[in-house]
């Protein structure tokens, strides 16, 4: 069962300010609760309708072997509870991992989030660096939250996978780290270098932030052979992470 | 001004019934009518705010130039005709173009979408193929249409540089191309190939359907070195098309 002050408790993860106050969020849906199980992802709450617990025992078998408190809830009550407009009859609650300190990111490469305010989009890049092995992922301030529950929902689970390090300025990283800037006037290759890579990819419509432009030591594009002034920041991150991250 | 029954012809083209009756679909925005300015694409219809009209005195100097019909609305009937909640204050109205007959694609690269039905992703996809010089783009039975005002958005002007092909069977393509499906258990290179390339990409959700499955010649995927069930389609249909129809 769930009460009353549970109910607005989890509404209030909606919202940027539920999520501080109470440093949790949302997981929605039965595909990211199993990713979640299936990388050792701590969950505290999951709440479920009977008709969802009597299809899918397996996952709810596999959910009580966890630390997880698992309550069985009407269907109505679900319903107010998630963020979707339809959701598939399962949600889970789970903190919000303590920030990072930058300094775990030394021998990693890292993609380096500036003013990435769409929330598609950012779970789409959360997603697609988790698929090319970045583990580590910095954000600049205001940037969209990456526990805001679409981003989650587009992260397909790469929130299970990643090191987040918010509030980054991008100066952090130029002692250990090959500043990257995607920009259409960069070079389509970049020089081989010796330490690991920070990506930085800005907004579509304003590009990197001018106060992290001077920390940029190449830039990098991605050659236009027909029309459009941009590409979306998730398919040129992606195409620039494809590029820089795996070995060919 | 507008009529009352123009406000109800418009605001039909929101759905794919009113397109297929009247042949017409919205452009909605500045930055999308500059585009398809630039790209010669011929508009019906402009309605346009006095706001909108005093402030971008330019862009509507270089609209007169054109054939189109420009009408001055209240801001209320804008938002009444527009699809999106807050509307910049110009919307346009245009012809649908005609089916091209697919032999015109006979020496050209193709890219062909099969089953892909969510209208951000199917902008995104038009938007970065336009990026890449595609100039053809072949669409198998159940797509989304590509005339849905949330297609046409995320398009970003793709729609007026592209020649679209629907209803596609993949089979009418292989006596031309080599037929290249983009699929987790391919290679990640593929042989070269002497005939211009179709590259498949089906839904997340199902992958390449089984009817086109047959004729599919070369499997191509991308390496994954970290997490995640797939990839987003846009950010692996963009990862492709740069391997496959950029020089290196």
């Amino acid at each position: 069962m769930i009460t009353k002050a549970q109910i607005k408790i989890i509404r209030s993860l909606h919202n940027q300010k539920g999520r501080k106050e109470h440093n949790k969020f949302i997981i929605e849906g039965s595909r990211l609760i199993k990713e979640a199980l299936k990388a050792n992802y701590s969950l505290s709450q999951l709440y479920v309708t009977l008709e969802f617990s009597t299809n899918h025992q397996e996952l709810l078998d596999n959910c009580k072997k966890t630390a997880v408190e698992i309550n069985e809830i009407p269907e109505q009550e679900l319903n107010v509870i998630a963020d979707t407009e339809s959701p598939s009859g399962i949600i889970g609650v789970s903190q919000i991992p303590k920030k990072m300190e930058l300094n775990t990111v030394d021998n990693n490469h890292v993609l380096y989030l500036d003013h990435i305010s769409d929330p598609g989009n950012m779970g789409t890049l959360l997603r697609t660096a988790s698929w090319f092995g970045i583990e580590h992922i910095a954000l600049s301030p205001n940037c969209v939250d990456i526990y805001n529950p679409k981003v989650v929902r587009s992260g397909m689970g790469a929130h299970f996978y990643i090191h987040f390090h918010t509030n980054v300025s991008l100066n952090e990283l130029t002692p250990t780290h090959t500043i990257i800037g995607a920009d259409h006037r960069g070079d389509s290759r970049i020089e081989r270098v010796g330490s690991p890579i920070a990506l930085v990819l800005g907004s579509e419509a304003h590009g990197i932030s001018k106060e992290n432009q001077e920390f940029i030591q190449q830039y990098i594009s991605i050659p236009k052979m027909g029309n459009g002034e941009s590409l979306n920041v998730a398919v040129a991150g992606g195409i620039l992470m494809e590029k820089l991250f795996t070995q060919k």
